[in-house]
């Protein structure tokens, strides 16, 4: 079935026709500044774009950052993106569109892509943690999202690692988005050296063996280790799909991760890590995914397709 | 259906003849200290004393401490009952009996009960802490058990919630259950006051306004807050079941325990707390109530039961 994808991105909005985790075709924009309206029009013309030579498309699937009121079909708040408080973003498409949209968190979307058509693809159970500036993270087992009673399962990034810790951009102290992720290597590493660095320097610098950068990467490393091995012990999926900006650097940074996890999940069953597959693509991929499989949830399994 | 519940406890094993959730008869015996083939022996007998008056009970689900090997049947290390290590218990009874039995962790089967026909019995997804000398979880979706890739998951009590932290028996630093069971409150108490204190005293004395034992329970009313507000923003769960021997304290705890989960999960949804219960039959109903559901897949659901 060929669904339509929306990656609503801080900087980007990405849209595609997919079928069976194939693009066949793909639009992108820059991300309005300008307020809501103007979001919801760049959407509408990515994707009216595409429709008009895929008229056979009848289900859309968004991706959008969070937190979301998946249920409501409403954007919540998302802070990349300037005026998006509260917005009916699913309803306000749907209308434009003339189509179903159905809504998903970015995170989840791009880990289902990976679960169905990337890293996991084997797998029975996943959990996709994406790390970059903030850290996202979806579970999946059979075909299915795991989106809990409120849309809320898999927002791991937000899972209290060290009390006490470091404050995070929830309000909370000591989150792992808040001990691992890229604004929180930069902040530890600009600390450590004493001038401003970005995530991509420390990373360059402790990939050249220097002691300051190497101990700030293998904190993080430790802390996601951490949490890594708190999902085993909770969930103890088939395996997990790491992704992000972070994950570009590959396996330098996935080994520490796996030593870090290694560790902590001694006397458990080992946290299999796997480094995602589809890139800058798996969020468009996953919201069209969400789009086919919700429509195959209201029709039935046994409709053909 | 009619099964047959086998709770093997560090004390005592229960037996129970038990349907759609209500025990039709009980049988207890003390849980022998003299080695492996005298707990066989032992539930042998409970069992059979009740096939005899249940002749159209064919199937038996055993609950056992473990940590366990379920898809091998075994018990790989069973704590607090000498002779349990590696014992291919599921086997060895279904040999003696000459009926199929299905093994569960004791922790999920009495979190199966509560779900199934206890505090959680209307929602769709519940999650089950027990906490008394140690902590034990659950995780329940729809009508099922949530085991994970090798019957880990629900191991909550092995959470790491402060890095660091006093060591657990299971070999790591902070764990959950190293910071908020009943041996953690009594090692704490003990270390305070200077002499040694049960965790019933201590209980005891926080109730009779005590400073120093108060203190020593609301930091693991706030530890267990802690512990399930992670499980809000990873799982999302309809509710939680709060049970074990900590919990009989009732209202008492609970209300200490939900005002710092209710810290801890703010902008996210809230944990909905439920004491657990069916008490003591829980295990045994769990057990039993496994074994149905164990053939009912088997089977198809279709079956009339």
């Amino acid at each position: 079935m060929k669904t339509l994808g929306l990656d609503l991105g801080g900087t980007k909005i990405l849209a595609a026709v997919v079928e069976d985790g194939h693009i066949l075709a793909r639009q992108h924009h820059p991300t309005p500044r300008t307020g809501y309206t103007a979001v919801v029009d760049a959407l509408t013309r990515a994707a009216q774009t595409l429709l008009r030579d895929y008229p056979d498309v009848t289900r859309v699937g968004l991706g959008s950052p969070g937190p979301l009121d998946i249920r409501a079909g409403k954007v919540v708040f998302a802070p990349n993106i300037p005026g998006m408080e509260d917005v009916p973003i699913a309803a306000d498409l749907s209308e434009r569109l003339g189509l179903d949209v159905a809504l998903e968190n970015d995170a989840n979307a791009a880990g289902y892509a990976e679960h169905l058509y990337g890293a996991a693809k084997n797998l029975q159970s996943s959990v996709y943690i994406t790390i970059s500036t903030g850290i996202g993270g979806g579970i999946f087992v059979g075909d299915r999202v795991v989106r809990g009673a409120y849309g809320v399962a898999g927002e791991v990034g937000h899972v209290t690692l060290e009390p006490g810790g470091p404050l995070c951009g929830c309000g909370h102290y000591g989150c792992w988005e808040a001990v691992a992720a890229g604004r929180a290597l930069a902040r530890d590493a600009s600390h450590a050296y004493g001038f401003a660095l970005t995530t991509e320097e420390v990373f360059r610098r402790a990939q050249a063996g220097e002691r300051l950068a190497l101990k700030v990467v293998d904190q993080a490393a430790m802390y996601t280790g951490l949490g890594l091995a708190n999902l085993v012990k909770t969930l103890d999926p088939d395996g997990f799909v790491l992704g992000g900006g972070i994950m570009r650097t590959g396996k330098f940074y996935l080994d520490k991760v796996q030593a870090a996890a290694d560790t902590f999940v001694q006397g458990f069953p080992t946290a299999k890590l796997h480094l995602a597959q589809l890139g800058t693509d798996a969020g468009v991929i996953g919201a069209a995914s969400v789009a086919a499989r919700e429509l195959a949830t209201v029709e039935g399994p046994s409709v053909p397709t």
